[in-house]
């Protein structure tokens, strides 16, 4: 690698492990004496130079980095346009990256990221500067190619099936006079990956979740009432897990098919209310419901730790290829063993990953379309396990850290974004 | 006391510690060689004569419940009418209680259960059939006078706490350029407890979360949208959390006065959404909301160890003041220094206890309605210290335990409830 100094920026939706890469980086970083910078909120602190200087900050902050959930210097929901809609968002980055003698940029998100941090390196190329682009795996979706699986997913993952087993014990110690059927909504709006994760929680017959409704298929209401009327008649009460993304025969979500809010407009984020409505009008079972929503991304007080060591490996292992002179890859996961789980870190060329999506296996979801088969239990399992508590303060509460983000002074003129 | 059996039911909505009671109760029983048959599915269990012989689970078995959420025996939400009204009820208890040569009846629950003890424990005595019925402390509501606090609001207020923590943390990440406003919904239908223990999530200002909504307060949109308004100008993001209690003008529900579902019944269990609705349509902020429901009261992977001594120590206490001979009373927790927390049991009559109601008291409410003051922290901060997570297996999930419930044969004729 060229001298000069590493910016790195986290990319979309932030995830309870995504600052144990951000350690992975800048430990790394400092133990091979590279100053790190990172993005303010993600590219857009790059367009805009507000650039934060990790140097300033203790040694024990970046190291608790490892347990704090969220994005520590911030995130954004921004996709470049493409080189030829906006090549001067691209020249800007390229313009930030020399005033700021920028020789490595990590780009840690999901496949946009990948996508953006492919193309800035050609065109630094193409401008003649040289710069190191690689791309840092995260997102909680679950869904890059070629890696075994994206840091984040599998503390989801986790989140999922303890509440599941957790809130599944409350409603069967309930039932004969009160909740019959529970419906608890995750995310996962295009894959049902966190959803075929909440399957986890239970693995002998009557166990739940009794029935999962995935994106992959097509919401049909009366197999569904069916199973859930078949499964109150024979366990007692159903755990229901619904994806975001299910959608009806009209592909319409089903969040959208039900509730409209007191201006009438459709209510978002409810396929569970929706599918509570159903329950009580057809079936006139007593019904709860749960949207943990953000809180599932989070948790990072119940976080994996395989997903926890993964994160902090791909940070490091980016770190890592940027100084041996790779550029355009991607440092993945590589399961070399289902049990015991064995994995590796490798690099793989953005080209390969960028554009790409990974779906779930269709051999995941059961004949029935209402659970996992062993084949998914197999792939997920291991993404669980282990546990890695952050530490507890004397109130009570996990210490998370804030980074004081001391600003880098800017040496450019403010650029237009857009 | 004398001699016989001691019979253990579990009453009401359970939690993430009612288990530890039970373990409480049975281990102390065993060490004095008392037997203890537990109602299935609570009093309806002893109703029906469904008893379950707790001597048949293995020492480890029982142990584990002090790790293992919901309702081992079952619950039920039945509230026993007045002696005057079925007055038979009664007597079918003591006819049970004689059948089995129960002489203690342990009642775990809320005011309801209180209530149902203390009158139990009259009728016994007004035929002729001596039994010590003792009250033992549970709900997650908060709400029984005397006690300082109540075995399972500890661990849903630490939960509660942790959720606003780590969620406010992935919003103000993605603050930039996504959500800005983030609600969550906690229960407490008639007293912001758990609303007011989310307070403790931060205590600098512009901490999380910025607007607490109690069910004490008349919900005013006006200076609601005000107040978020001004925290998203000022922090960037807005944590809003919301008791499900909280009523509008008229004295309706939130939850009832907004959203209508496919089949034009109001839709329950939703403030949360009422309030995205009128954020976005008043202010156009981005929004998300979670309601985690029934995880809050189940989330026993992360109670609080405070929570779990208390629900520990009732259910030994019990055991204790029945063996002493008393009737009629409630083991108490008599808080006896805030910092340190410190605490003590003592037995309390039933009397002074059932029908009655603990409010939040008025000076735990900021001035501006949307906080809690320092009387608030000072009572609530202790209730969630300490931790104490449950085992996790290889596969990365808590090891809970089911009881095998083995059923004591019946004796009587089938009653008829209700």
């Amino acid at each position: 690698m060229a001298a000069g100094k590493l910016l790195y920026a986290q990319s979309g939706g932030v995830s309870a492990v995504i600052n144990a890469t951000a350690a992975g980086v800048i430990e790394t970083a400092r133990d091979k004496g590279i100053v790190v910078y990172a993005a303010r909120n993600g590219i857009l602190g790059a367009l805009r130079e507000e650039l934060i200087d990790t140097t300033k900050e203790a040694k024990a902050n970046i190291a608790a980095l490892r347990h704090t959930p969220g994005g520590a210097f911030g995130s954004c929901r921004y996709k470049l346009k493409s080189l030829e809609e906006n090549r001067a968002e691209y020249e800007r980055l390229i313009e930030v990256f020399k005033a700021h003698d920028i020789r490595t940029f990590l780009y840690n998100g999901g496949n946009d990221s990948a996508d953006t941090a492919n193309k800035v390196s050609k065109i630094g190329q193409a401008l003649g500067y040289e710069v190191s682009c690689i791309g840092v795996p995260k997102t909680i979706d679950n869904d890059l190619v070629v890696t075994d699986t994206c840091p984040g997913f599998g503390s989801v993952a986790k989140y999922t099936a303890i509440a599941v087993r957790e809130a599944s014990l409350d409603v069967a110690s309930m039932m004969d006079t009160s909740t019959k059927v529970f419906i608890i909504e995750v995310m996962g709006r295009h894959a049902g990956w966190i959803a075929a994760a909440a399957g986890l929680a239970g693995s002998a017959a009557g166990d739940p979740p009794h029935v999962i409704l995935f994106p992959e298929n097509v919401f049909d209401p009366e197999t569904f009432l069916a199973k859930v009327k078949a499964t109150v008649e024979k366990v007692g009460y159903c755990t229901v897990v619904v994806s975001e993304g299910v959608k009806d025969q009209e592909g319409k979500f089903l969040a959208e098919s039900g509730a409209r809010d007191a201006f009438g407009h459709a209510q978002l984020g409810g396929a569970a209310p929706v599918l509570a409505a159903l329950v009580r009008e057809k079936l006139g079972y007593k019904y709860h419901w749960a949207l943990p929503d953000y809180l599932q991304r989070s948790a990072r007080h119940v976080a994996s730790k395989t997903d926890l060591e993964q994160a902090y490996a791909v940070g490091k292992k980016a770190v890592e290829y940027a100084a041996e002179g790779l550029n355009a890859v991607m440092p993945v996961i590589v399961r070399t063993s289902d049990e015991p789980y064995k994995w590796k870190i490798e690099a793989a060329p953005l080209d390969k990953i960028a554009n790409h999506e990974k779906k779930m296996p269709k051999n995941f979801i059961s004949k029935d379309g209402f659970g996992i088969t062993a084949a998914a239990r197999r792939y997920l399992a291991p993404l669980i396990q282990g546990e890695a508590p952050p530490p507890y303060g004397a109130d009570g509460l996990p210490m998370y850290v804030t980074l004081k983000n001391a600003p880098v002074p800017r040496k450019l003129k403010k650029f237009a974004i857009g």
